[in-house]
């Protein structure tokens, strides 16, 4: 890694050290979904993925790769909760103690889950406390590994184990992408899948897809460098909602990527209703912006084969209520 | 097929008539499914099947056997639901037209998603109607090929390449089979599963799930003959209530299978709520009754390889925000 930048051969790396531990997660389809968009569609369902999210490969493969000694002093995360509960399994399974920095706001099931892990969980006040100061602090109490969400180059790697799944399950159909929309936050599973799919089929066009006021990593993209969203909360789709696109991720990122999608919140949660009803899957607004994104460009891209990230699924009940009652998606066509 | 019993071949010819069409679901592991009963299970998501169950490989594969000239007649359905969309969807794909004979109190997205596959939906009142006689004068009438939910060979053996699947992964990873648990109604898929199950591994013990005061199939086979339900109606698990077991699917599963499992209302709902909290899949009550009795058993079949039918996914949102709020499913444990 020159600079602490992955590359792809990280990816494989990560492959390697994953194995057994993270979920290879299918490649499903939706014929519905084909004859909306015109597209060959194939959905990468992270949602199925070991506690729910994307996140547990990166997770994983940063604490395997951690010395003997690190591991001992153990591992500290921030997180509103899919990075919490990647950490927290993965620090159970190693044997590796964890603590989690979390927003007293952040949704109930993913306390929960961070909890029944094992991990440590530390709230902290968005409004009124600095999560950078307690987290320092917590470091050196602990003399814990900090293990930060995107910006780490494990970390990426790890997301990246996704993206070279569904390149080598679509070379084994036969085919090649030609697009991809990724579930995008700080950039981690983006950067990620952008040195597998690099590297497997460099003609594919990559997008990003983020929540309307939250487009840091689409106007940085435009701007070739790296700028912050005015506002750090107030989207449903809380799980990708970071202050600015990663230095590592948008490293890898600048001058690969075709360009940024926003979608509304009421996109995503149309796209998170669309998964319920027509996918049978359930899928957090955070994690169904990639979809929202595909279905929002109607027929751009029929005749392509297109891959989408569904990067979680944990949703709190009464989000995917209001998502089922606002967003009505899938009445029309076919099945 | 001698006396119209499908066996093992007819469930092989099966797989190639639907290959292309069917998608062939993937199996998935919860590791907290498995820390729960401490066993290593693996799951059949048929919800992730085209039109949300697996009824759509029996409807496929009858329709796609019968001559060009039956074909032109059409074909005449009467179903709840699963059974209506995997007809409705294999007609369209077909080029077939069909009737499908509906009750009126039909879960709503059961019937929208028939009728947006072309198929003329026509109601009748189970209070009131006789649906044999309005099924028999339909036929009369449009001169349409009938096809039965389960008593139909090509039925049955179409279902059985859900089994012939699972047989299949779970041989390529080296492993045997020592227990299936499969959602019955009518034992369509349990009768064909049991074909595949009994020629790849003949050892493996396979249960039949059924909710309370629906358990035709299990005391029919604790007597060795068919017999009836009290009742037609009023469980949760309107997707498999059937008024007894099937000639041809308790032909074939009577002196092979180990037993019925029944649950209750509650823990149907509560498997429904497991399937969304734990697993992420959008699964109807009727479609986690298997799941159910898995649960039912806690630590009985620990350290055995188990396999799980989800049987559909085509739930109501209602009927999930009910499984939602009273099946507080995993709460506990890990990840």
């Amino acid at each position: 890694m020159s600079d602490n930048l992955p590359a792809f051969p990280d990816v494989l790396a990560a492959a390697d050290r994953i194995e057994g531990h993270a979920f290879r997660t299918p490649l499903l389809k939706s014929v519905f979904l084909d004859d909306l968009t015109g597209a060959d569609v194939w959905l990468k369902p992270e949602c199925l993925q070991r506690t729910g999210s994307f996140k547990f490969r990166g997770a994983y493969n940063s604490i395997a790769a951690l010395s003997g000694e690190e591991r001992k002093r153990g591992v500290l995360a921030v997180s509103s909760g899919n990075h919490a509960q990647g950490i927290a399994e993965a620090a159970r399974l190693t044997g590796t103690q964890a603590t989690i920095l979390m927003p007293s706001d952040a949704p109930a099931i993913k306390v929960a889950r961070t909890r029944r892990s094992g991990a440590n969980v530390v709230f902290f006040d968005r409004a009124t406390d600095d999560r950078d100061e307690i987290s320092a602090r917590l470091q050196e109490e602990t003399g814990a590994v900090f293990i930060h969400p995107y910006d780490n180059p494990y970390v990426i790697a790890g997301q990246g184990t996704c993206g070279l799944e569904f390149c080598q399950d679509i070379r084994e159909m036969g085919k090649r992408i030609d697009r991809v929309f990724v579930c995008t936050g700080g950039g981690g599973l983006t950067a990620g899948i952008t040195l597998a799919v690099s590297e497997v089929f460099p003609e594919a066009k990559i997008h990003t897809g983020e929540p309307e006021d939250f487009d840091d990593y689409k106007r940085s993209l435009e701007l070739g460098e790296r700028v912050a969203n005015e506002r750090w909360a107030g989207s449903i789709c809380d799980a990708i909602i970071t202050p600015k696109p990663g230095a590592l991720s948008f490293a890898i990122c600048k001058d690969r990527l075709a360009g940024g999608k926003v979608v509304s919140d009421e996109e995503a949660l149309a796209a998170t209703a669309f998964a319920f009803n027509e996918l049978k899957l359930v899928v957090e607004p955070g994690g169904a912006v990639a979809l929202a994104a595909l279905l929002q460009a109607g027929h751009a891209h029929a005749g392509e084969t297109v891959v989408v990230t569904l990067s979680g699924g944990n949703v709190d009940p009464s989000v995917l209520a209001r998502a089922l009652e606002e967003g009505a998606g899938g009445q029309g066509g076919n099945g």
